[in-house]
């Protein structure tokens, strides 16, 4: 019989079929491919991007040149303006408000068709250090309440180019979703004077058969309830709301497990289309954030979303995340 | 500048790209397509589903054969099981439950490659009614609380089966998108004393240039808050909360604007996938539902859904909903 499970953050519940579950090859999804043309991200092509705003670059040389190994710019298209102050106004019942925020990207790498699993360690340290360079930064602005950083990969995923980055929004307000897993986590707190990840992390190790990395820094486990199939999440074990005060020696951790579990993804699912995002505590707040741990989501792109999730929030889910951890853990690193 | 919109409802804010909107010829979108073999939907292919629940038939005919104009059975791989009680229990810090509930599938024509617009309105108040029996039979059935109709068209909707049907699902509890609405709706009531959904249809009637299609019973609009380009709402202009309490007088209209509003989406963007959902009252509850009003949401399947949208809640609009009223408006019928 399909079993129903509820998110003990945000109540969301989900049915996972443990009767006919699908194994990695009954998936069939839009495999990433590399579309050609002139890319605005590789190296020689920096004047096709907005100014560099940042860069991790070899010395001597010079912004919006070669010789980067990550470079951020503003997105050409931003979704939000970075002038202006916010102004909240109502339109009948409505509320609205101009498009105050940030938009960037972040390039990982200067290689065209490198992924996560095919860069160094140390490469992917650099990139990861300048997402907390680049929130600390736009945390300064005190317009800012939330920022968001997402990494789109394949046409099947939402990227528009193909080339790898990331992209980061600073937003004047905390997202409806973040929202709710902050209370969520709050209340939980208050009631057990706890953090519900650092629970959550201490039942995953104990015997949940869903743990698929850890090492000293980080726990990478499939979630009790998943909303897609080999959805996984990576955790700090260290209690730590916002992601940007990471601590430096957690750095390689991240990058280590980060590029294991894409590794073993990919393992399942070659030329696989993938989001991940980072759930942290907002900037600048006088919010409930006691009991809020960042963390990692990542959302292999091997269904497509249809009606009745989107109307119920109600997910289905085709392979139970033990048995997604299974062949997550057999997969070659 | 682009504008942030705030659903009035369930507090969510959307982007909206006013500065450079998209235009129907600017997306790119899967075109439905009709992939042949055998399809278990069609006449004489009956003993390929599970027996008929319901059909509307021609006089004289017999159930699980030919003859029938709309055809309800069970839905062969059901996302949840109908026998049994619902038994709740923890697990550790999670909750979960056997998956009690039922899963049918409308066959809403016998004509393979008929969609609603192709339909006459006879045959669409035919599944309409249809819808309502159903519902009202399943909310017999004390165990559920929630009475989820769905439909998804073409493969890009996540439709599995090409031959146009609706899938009803019922839930043994309310869904968390569904409650959000609720609470949000029954919220505003007890402030105002007013249906918000009712006030909605006042703000959009008088000014908005929102408004696509009206007729006796039924309006049609682009909500102020679409999470999508080209999203449509249609409402009943009557205060109702639960749909298959609507009045037989009003399912011609329905029809009508139903028929209306796919044949101008499809004119816009031939070969549309697209799901609809209808948003409803919990059944055999003890909810605050007061103020929640009953309507469909309609979503054309132009754009793909990306990891900002997941992991925030926080939709980026290419498309003004004015803008694109303003399309619909004049696209023909």
């Amino acid at each position: 019989m399909p079993e129903l499970r509820r998110d003990p953050i945000v109540g969301r519940w989900v049915i996972v079929d443990t009767d006919h579950p699908n194994h990695p090859k009954d998936y069939e999804y839009e495999p990433h491919r590399s579309h050609g043309g002139v890319c605005p991200f590789c190296y020689g092509n920096e004047a096709m991007t907005p100014p560099e705003i940042d860069a991790v670059r070899e010395p001597n040389t010079h912004p919006n040149t070669p010789g980067w190994q990550v470079r951020v710019v503003a997105n050409k298209f931003p979704a939000l303006q970075i002038e202006g102050e916010l102004e909240k106004r109502g339109l009948g019942l409505y509320d609205m408000s101009n498009g105050v925020g940030a938009h960037e990207v972040l390039i990982e790498t200067p290689y065209h068709n490198k992924d996560i699993p095919d860069l160094l360690n140390s490469e992917i340290e650099s990139f990861l250090s300048l997402y907390c360079r680049r929130a600390l930064d736009l945390a300064k602005d005190k317009r800012f309440k939330y920022i968001m950083v997402f990494k789109n990969f394949g046409a099947a995923a939402g990227a528009s180019l193909e080339h790898p980055h990331t992209q980061m929004v600073a937003l004047p307000m905390v997202p409806k979703n973040a929202n709710e897993e902050i209370k969520g986590a709050h209340n939980y707190f208050e009631y057990r004077d706890r953090c519900i990840f650092c629970d959550m992390i201490r039942q995953e190790t104990q015997d949940s058969g869903r743990v698929v990395l850890e090492n000293q820094h980080f726990i990478c486990f499939c979630p009790f309830v998943s909303r897609f199939p080999f959805e996984i999440w990576i955790v700090p074990k260290k209690h730590n709301g916002l992601f940007c005060h990471m601590p430096a020696e957690e750095i390689p951790s991240l990058a280590a497990i980060l590029k294991g579990a894409i590794t073993k993804m990919k393992a399942l699912f070659p030329n696989l289309s993938y989001n991940f995002l980072i759930h942290s505590s907002p900037v600048n707040g006088d919010g409930h954030t006691d009991g809020y741990h960042w963390h990692i989501e990542f959302m292999p792109k091997i269904t497509r979303v249809a009606g009745f999730e989107w109307g119920t929030g109600f997910y289905i889910v085709s392979t139970p995340p033990e048995l997604a951890a299974e062949y997550l853990k057999k997969a070659k690193i």
